[in-house]
């Protein structure tokens, strides 16, 4: 089959990888389109040792397994879990220190005709939602993971930082939670499409000037973005960390104490809910999805998706 | 009157300090006794631009006030706020931005034979507690406050980093609210006080071993102990912040977000709260209580209370 492959810092299209064969409790799935994210270039940048077929967002048809299944239109969980250890016992199965992940770890992943994936992983998607709505069901479950880990009030004032791929998502979703929503990124292109939805929008530069929010997410991917969201926070204030860096962070830990800080480490999260909120219309995700590649012209679509002003490029394999 | 004044980063006995006069809503009170923490041996490295009187763990006498105050014996809150910005408003006083803190900023300590205090900042001590119990009820309460902000259920695994003057207190508190707690320091000088309290002790070396707290307090002092206690940490779980450093914190923030960790940061905590359990003799401090000054002596009891292996030196003035 045709797919991309990462090895060697290089990616690259190849014809002459074999379909996987679903193994017990699995299902071969028919990939039908698959988004490019923020962590799949990183991955192209040496950050994860990770070599194979990245992708890990995508959408696709039931191919082999139980026939209940084959047929349906499905997204899936991408951590792949053991089962047996600690954490998947105790219910963090995302967690499962053995796990394998979809396109990022030990897992051939989703820019390519064909994946395997264990049943318990898949959900059907509605027949109302497009494949390219529910692409988004992944970065969408990311975002919504903030409401499962932290409470958050109507009366919360809370800004996010960083506008892009990840970011307009969690925009969406937080205004969801509270009206006192303000967004910030280094330039305007990317928080016009906020502001057309009725959210506060700020440069960087104008939040400089304010330290009341009672809740921060950083998602700008770059550590100046945690070091402004730490300091838009009142004291007792809540940080969510969604960005990951290459580099450690160096953090000002006794302010955090006095000032008796909260940080949240924040990742994957409910594939159910996302759906939902994109089956209900309380998302939109038409205006992130800007272009359009086959999986053939892949290669092209990842050097498109890494320019700063795009957001979501998609690679339709048919 | 005497005090200890601290200027040029240096510690000297003064005798011609004027006793301070109450201001509306303030009483003055007569220091009976006054412990040494850490904070104040940080104050005296310049960790902080503080000059003048140290000094926030302390009982006393109110010596002028509202009559139904003279003569009671008190201990005081340190955090002096200005009740009306907007995190006083909000109920956050301790986080009052324009704060004084007794004997850390901006406001005279308790190393002296009188301080003054607003009536608000004052709790009474039941007779029933000793001068050598009631000094502990800030240090105590600081420890409550871990309580106060997470929940800790009673099959949670806790491991607390650091036995020394506050994770003593740390120790005994958490006992209260969990039996599966266990307290490491680098040697077994301190923590065999805990050991015969029934509480469950190991070295540093002992714990690199295990991975699999819910929640981790580090009250070590020092960014190793961090180190270690983020890394006894289960995916999703907590690391209470109590120790302030004098350098920034160099974490692997990356690794924060993908297992999907809470940092708390944690300071002052309820007084009230602190006060009842020494009453309750839920907890003990009579061990931690190992030599006492006067305050001529004091300059000698701050050179005792920085040996590492020592742990509440007091400074009686009367």
């Amino acid at each position: 089959m045709k797919a991309l492959w990462f090895e060697n810092k290089k990616l690259q299209l190849r014809t002459d990888i074999s379909v996987p064969s679903p193994g017990e409790g699995e299902v071969l799935i028919r990939v039908k389109c698959t988004g490019i994210c923020s962590t799949d270039l990183e991955l192209l940048k040496g950050y994860y040792s990770f070599q194979g077929i990245p992708g890990h967002e995508f959408v696709g048809i039931v191919e082999q397994g139980p026939d209940a299944w084959v047929g349906k239109r499905v997204v899936g969980e991408i951590n792949i879990a053991c089962g047996h250890c600690a954490d998947c016992q105790e219910g963090r199965r995302k967690h499962c220190s053995h796990r394998k992940v979809l396109g990022i770890r030990d897992y051939q992943g989703a820019f390519a005709e064909y994946i395997v994936l264990p049943l318990s992983n898949i959900l059907e998607v509605p027949d109302a939602l497009s494949d390219e709505e529910a692409v988004f069901v992944e970065p969408l479950a990311a975002a919504l993971q903030i409401q499962q880990q932290i409470t958050i009030a109507p009366t919360d004032k809370v800004v996010v930082v960083g506008a892009g791929r990840l970011g307009q998502l969690i925009a969406q979703t937080l205004t969801l939670s509270t009206p006192h929503l303000l967004v910030v990124a280094k330039s305007n292109s990317k928080l016009h499409h906020l502001g057309k939805m009725g959210i506060s929008t700020a440069t960087t530069e104008e939040l400089l000037m304010q330290h009341s929010f009672d809740i921060a997410v950083d998602c700008s991917g770059h550590p100046l973005g945690f070091e402004l969201a730490r300091k838009s926070l009142r004291p007792m204030g809540t940080l969510v960390m969604k960005s990951t860096y290459a580099e450690n962070l160096n953090i000002d830990a006794s302010s955090i104490v006095v000032d008796e800080i909260r940080l949240v480490g924040s990742r994957c999260g409910p594939f159910d809910k996302a759906l939902a909120l994109l089956f209900e219309k309380r998302v939109c995700v038409d205006y992130l999805h800007q272009q359009t590649f086959s999986l053939q012209e892949g290669v092209e679509a990842f050097r498109c998706a890494s320019q700063p002003e795009t957001l979501k490029v998609l690679v339709k394999q048919s």
